[in-house]
């Protein structure tokens, strides 16, 4: 049997905004710092360890990692940061206030973007400052790999090669690993783990600094899965992901 | 011309106590992360930017590159652990006071032990609970490649395949790399870079949280070498390594 847990960053100062972040390199409130500290509380708790790492390149799951690792004095483990684990892009709706967009578009349409399988924010054009072309952290990487814009379904299709080539050989040779990303890309994973459909992913939030563990079988099926952490703040905070994009009517 | 950047973690706990600490894991003090993060500022401020960063398994060192690597927002670089690249192991003084052992042992002896090339301090037991074998960062190592004890010359043996294996190969690829490690693993490099004796290299004295840039030619010899940073608080604290090790008289 294999464990892993899956980890979205505690809260970023545009969660708290309220605005659309995507590939923004947004950095983490006090509170999401304290809900990393409290996640690498509570693993260190139940006992687990790792002995490898997977993060984005986006400082907000970077530092959620590296806060839970130092709480568990786990910061000699390995860590691969990969782009494939990096949030959905959001197109040009990235760093408009959520409220805000959803008055101007309706919350009918800023739903249908965040959370349809398949319909694509309207993307960014390439000599706007956003484009990640312009930041050297994706220097290395074909501007065809550079998402404008994603729907969720442009998540997954980037982010499950990387799960199969990078990510499963290493839990299916033994490894305990730990994934710190963010609520699209572990729902890209959390669709394909749990064979879930294109609805039902759209129904699932994940709260922010809560370590989901995953128990696998030897072909990585998953046997179950569950919180850590008080069970009042899990469902606290998965509601509070659901009442996101809602105008503030 | 290649640019390389050593760093020597900030002041530590043990630092200050003045206590051996070789292999122990023990942190950076808050004048340590304060030189950490000024190292970042330096760097910052003389547009150094890295694409790979090489670290040890001792937090002092990874946080100290994690801080400074914060501070110039380059987060998002990867990042190496090696033990070849841990400070010299310190055998049974490991957790001594500097100025207890000098009285017992006189401060000649000490001084040997610290800086001569080849003669160890006597070696830790495997039976003692500061035997590195007992800790899980150290699992996938054979036993005999884990120090009972050191002398400089083990560290040089230890840390130079790893940087001909390991960074040369990747400085020489164009890449821009910060290490960075201890006082003696970096002396070790030092020595190997500067084709010092090893009369000279026992006198060197690299400060803690200082950037020290080599800048190399195509066949990774030295052009120049300089630190970064106000040239007083450079000096100032060369001759504080210099004065650890003598009993307090």
């Amino acid at each position: 049997m294999h464990k892993l847990v899956l980890l979205r960053h505690g809260e970023s100062q545009w969660n708290l905004d309220n605005r659309f972040t995507g590939w923004t390199d947004v950095d983490l409130t006090d509170t999401g710092r304290e809900q990393a500290k409290s996640a690498g509380y509570y693993l260190k708790k139940e006992g687990f360890t790792f002995d490898l790492a997977f993060t984005s390149v986006l400082k907000r799951a970077m530092r959620t990692l590296w806060i839970a690792m130092d709480e568990m004095d786990l910061l000699w483990v390995p860590v691969r940061r990969a782009w494939q684990l990096n949030e959905r892009h959001y197109g040009s709706l990235q760093g408009l206030n959520k409220a805000e967009t959803a008055e101007k578009y309706g919350d009918e349409q800023v739903l249908i973007w965040r959370r349809s399988y398949d319909v694509p924010p309207p993307p960014l054009e390439k000599d706007d400052e956003r484009y990640a072309g312009n930041d050297p952290r994706y220097a290395n990487l074909d501007p065809e790999q550079l998402p404008l814009t994603e729907c969720l379904k442009d998540t997954v299709d980037r982010f499950l090669p990387y799960w199969h080539e990078s990510i499963a050989p290493e839990i299916r040779s033994g490894k305990n690993i730990i994934i710190a990303a963010h609520g699209n890309s572990l729902r890209a994973l959390v669709k394909y783990l749990d064979d879930m459909s294109e609805e039902e992913i759209l129904k699932l939030n994940i709260p922010t600094g809560m370590p989901l563990v995953y128990e696998l079988d030897d072909d990585l099926k998953p046997l179950k899965s569950y919180y850590l952490g008080d069970p009042e703040e899990v469902k606290k905070a998965m509601d509070a992901v659901a009442n996101q994009g809602k105008s503030k009517k």
